[in-house]
Formats: structure tokens, sequence, C-alpha cells
């Protein structure tokens, strides 16, 4: 256990630290956690007191490791309602499977209290590692984690500033993309329909890629009309019926995700406009819903499988290695230019 | 623990047995059960080994399953990748957050195999009750479940003949349902898209119910052609393709679910033929989807979210008083008529 890494960190407590308070050797110890069997009882007894007195976690390194397997890998997503998470966990669980792992999900309703909790369950109930998405958490939780020597990736995100792994993609700057696309085409009256951009990094970086985009063409990007709500067909819906309200009319409403930009495009037809003739639409994801509408949505097409496939290779090479997943990777997004956008009305 | 019923069994493992291979004492081995936090992770993980090895099971009566609670409830269900399940699930979670209680989901991919290793997976990390869909699976894993007295309950699937609790719908009365209202219309060349009848029930009982209604019609529902496969769209679509180069060409294609439903739809209009003058089209379900496309599909509307709502319901409360779910619940269908079914073509 000498290259356990939680020896090594400051402010934890050390494999020498339970030697010194229970009187032992560290190679009595380590004997202790490794072969108990081979300890007499007494010994024994006094070495756990001092691991559990102390909060010892002898979690980290690969023999720690691969002794504490369960076989199970835990994976929280925001939402289990609609699809966005549904295509990239059916991979991520398809690659698990082929290695022999079962994949447990819980689903958290975007509340970090309940992210929190779900974290907890599944590393008491033995996950040995965890898909998490987005970088939006507690430190203390990070350190938890840490701590328990459970390996952790985020994925739907890259930000080359966090220092944190993940699998994922550029939200800001897709979202530029597409945005720069719609003002290509024309449009000055630009609205947004987002999530809740706290505790949602996905959904505060594209709002600011919305806003780069209207910068960088001399639009005024404090002005952008957002209305922030919840992923649903039905508040796609509403918000999109409210932004119509607006003097001027917004002529491009760009959506966070395709669930609420089919929920706008619904509503549109119910109002009478024409889409894209009166007003553009855009989403965000190319789930399969994005393809079913009439007309099909313009969106930003998201590697889906790929980003959940690799993600599971990665979490599998950590378990395998017992070293954390060290390196973040990005994927690559790219613009689905359909039926939904249009140059606005003369 | 000595009123623990398990342990007065004759043949039955005892506490004392557990004690007596972990090489512990009997409180111990009590603890471990009753409060795993109070025992440090190599005495327990000895314990539980014990435990699982011996099949010991603590877990009869009402005192025993409080004192194991974990907190977690666990469901299986066959796929993640559409939104059959999602609207079900998304309810279930929220009445057992709403009771402290945490869901965690694995999702099978039909095949049994896997949901077998999923059931004892979700057992092993300390399950306090699990939810399935349907009936088919083993009489092993059923008596697996009572062995370890885990409450179970099946969702999607009403049937009186079956002992079994469940909380669902009468699939083939559904499908009968919907058939008469086919036949009514005047069609009399049916065709029918269908999961693979093999270890799922709901789709078997559809099956049935819809050569029901053409038997009682006097139409030949041996003859009735049945396309089995994957539900997703794409599967759809091509099954569709397919049953349309029978001669005769079939006037109503009926679906086990709206995906393929969607999928037909989607490739009748590639094809050229209009839904519903040339052809009617009908799924089962009611999830979003089916109001998403054009025009909206005819479909049997299930009420996922009484569903999730009461299933989370029953089994609380076999945890509360630890008596295992009895009574099964049986939740009404209502047909949608919608735009995809007319007359067959004249």
């Amino acid at each position: 256990m000498n290259d356990d890494k939680s020896d090594t960190l400051p402010g934890l407590p050390t494999l020498a630290d339970v030697a010194e308070r229970a009187n032992v050797s560290t190679a009595t110890v380590s004997r202790c956690l490794n072969s108990p069997d081979r300890v007499v009882e007494a010994t024994r007894e006094r070495v756990l007191k001092a691991v559990q007195e102390l909060g010892y976690s002898p979690n980290f390194g690969a023999r720690a490791l691969a002794a504490r397997r369960t076989g199970t890998v835990g994976a929280i997503i925001p939402t289990m309602e609609n699809a966005i998470f549904a295509r990239a966990m059916q991979a991520f669980q398809e690659e698990l499977r082929d290695n022999g792992l079962t994949l447990l999900v819980a689903s958290s309703a975007y509340r970090p209290q309940v992210e929190d909790e779900q974290i907890h369950a599944l590393v008491a109930r033995g996950a040995d590692a965890l898909l998490l998405i987005g970088h939006d958490r507690s430190e203390a939780l990070y350190q938890f984690l840490e701590r328990r020597g459970v390996p952790v990736l985020a994925a739907w995100v890259h930000d080359a500033d966090n220092p944190r792994p993940s699998i994922g993609f550029d939200n800001r700057k897709a979202m530029r993309m597409l945005a720069e696309e719609v003002i290509r085409a024309g449009h000055r009256d630009l609205a947004m329909i987002s999530a809740d951009i706290n505790g949602n990094d996905r959904a505060r970086e594209r709002v600011a890629g919305l806003r780069e985009a209207m910068a960088a063409r001399g639009l005024d990007a404090e002005a952008l009309p957002l209305i922030q709500t919840r992923y649903s067909i039905e508040h796609g819906r509403q918000a999109f019926a409210k932004l119509m309200r607006r003097v001027p009319r917004p002529t491009a409403v760009i959506c966070g995700n395709d669930v609420l930009a089919v929920g706008a495009l619904q509503m549109a037809r119910e109002m009478g406009l024409h889409v894209p003739g009166d007003v553009s639409i855009t989403g965000f994801d190319d789930i399969e819903i994005a393809t079913l509408v009439e007309p099909p949505l313009t969106t930003v097409h998201v590697p889906h499988r790929a980003m959940g496939r690799q993600a599971a290779q990665m979490l599998i090479e950590a378990l395998r290695s017992g070293v954390p997943v060290a390196e973040s990777v990005e994927l690559q997004t790219d613009l689905r230019l359909r039926g939904t956008l249009g140059p606005p009305p003369a």
C-alpha cells in the first residue's frame, strides 16, 4: 500500500498515522487491510479502530481498486424523461457490458442536492466508477470521490480551463457556430429559450456562445431576450408564446435544446406563424425528434453514441490501471441546417 | 436478531453459521446487517461474503426489513433508448424521492440474461425493493428474490391469471379494442409490426389481442402478416417497407408501439403513400412523439405517470409493512383516435 496516493495528499490521514495511533508498524497496518486473516484479532481490532477513528481510506492505487471491485459503474444524469441522454447512456452501457460491467443509472432532476445524495448512494452501494454530466458541483463532492478512490468522469462538456477530466464538446463554441449561421441568414432580433443556467454549465455555455456571436457581429448581446425554463416540450411552448408577444417580435428563436425547440415549433403552428417564413427556430442535440417534426429542425449534432462509448472506455481504463482518468477528450459537433432556419421576414 | 425467522426455519443458515464462517461474533454479524456504517469495511466485506456464500437471509419480517433498509430501490427496464419507459420511471422516482428513497435504474436491452445479472447486481448492491417490467422471467429468479426478502413488483402488465403482483394494464384487451376500431373502419387486409414476442409478454399479448379481434370478426387471424423486430424508428421503417411489398398490400399496419409506428409513418411518406388515404397506421403507448408527427398517431393511451407513481406507493407500502406486495392493480387504457386511421382505399 505504499503507492497509495492518499498517503501523499496533504491533510488526509496516512498509513503511518494509522500505524502510530495503533502502535504497530506500517507493515502490520497494510497486512490488516490486505490479509486480515494473517493478523491476530487483538491487533486487528486495534488497527481497524484506528482506521475508523482517523477516517483513513485505503482506496487509491491499482491493488486497492482491484480488491474492492464490484463490477458496477454508476451514472447520474439530470433527467430520464426526455431522450437527451438516452442514446449516449445506451452506448455507455453496451460498452460497459462488453467489458463485464453493470451500469446503474440515477437521475437527479437537475437538482444539485439530489445529485449529491445519489453520488453518496451509488458509492455506498459499491459503484467502482462514476459518470456525471457537466462540471458544476461542489469541491467537497469531488474530494469525497477522491477519498473513496472512485474514478469520476464528466460528460457533455469540454472546457480547456477546467482541470477535471471530461469527455464532451465545447458547448459555447458549438452554439456560437449555430448563432453565426442564424445571424448570417439576416436575423437581428434574436431571442433564446434556455434551461436554468444555475448549476448547468452546458446551458450557461450555450447562452454565452450565442452572446459571443452577437457581440462579434455588433449586436447588443446584453439585450438578448432570454427565458430560462425547464427542458420540456410544454415549457418550450409557453416560453415561445411569451417571446412572440415582445415588440419588436424576435425573428429567430434559439433554443437550448431540441425538446424546447420542438415545443416552440408546435406553438408557432398553433399561433398561425409559418416556420421559417415568419420566424426561425433552432435546437441543440440532434436527438430523434429533431427529424420527426415538420419542418425538420436546424440544430447542433452531438455525437451521443461516440461520447457514451468513449466515456465507458476511459472509466474502464481507469479501473484497469488504477490511475484516475487524467486526460480530457474533446469531441466535435457539427451543424445540421434543416428546414426551421431561413431568412427573416421582409 | 433472535426473532429472525430465518434462524428458526429448518435447513436454513443461521446468524451463528454466518458468524462462524466469517470468524466474528454473532453481535458483529448483527451489527453488519443493521448498522453497516458502524463496522469497518474489511469486516463488513468478510461478513457479507459469508452471508452470500451461505445464502443467509435475514430479510423476512418487518423488523428485519426495516433494519437492513438501504434507502435504495432498483428498477430494470428493457431499454433507455426510446422514451417508452421514461415518463413512468420519472414519476416512479419522484414518488420514491418524496419518501426519502433513491432509485437506481438498469436497462437490460430486452435480454433475459442481462436482466438476470442486473437483478443479482442490484440485490447485491443492497436494493430494498425491485420494479421489473412484465412477468416473463424464470421461476429461479423469483425464488432468489423471495429468499433475499426483496419485494418485487411487475409493471406494464395486468394478467388476472398470474398470481405475481403487478401494476399495469391488460395489453391484450387494449390492443383488441384498438383492432376492433380498425376493423370497424372497414379494413380487412391487416398486418402487424411487433417486438420479438419471446420473453416479452407485453408484445405477445398485443399480438394476441389483434388476433382475437380478427377472429371475432371472421378474419383469418392465423394468416396475419407479422414482422417481429426491434423497437426503433429505423426497424419500424424497414418492416413497413417490407409489408408494403406484399400482395395484397395491407391497408392497415398495426404497430406494437409508437416508436415502430413513427418509423412506419416516415417510410410511408418516403414511399409516396398517403396516410391514412392509402394506408392506416396505429401505435401503442401514446408517448410524446405520437402527437409530434403529422398526422398525429392513432394509438392506445397508457397512463404512464399513474403507473409509475402507484408502483412506488405499492413498494413503499411493502417496505413499511414488511409484507411483500400481494395485490395486483389494473389500470385502464383508452384509445386516442387521431389522424393516422381512416377507411381503407376504395
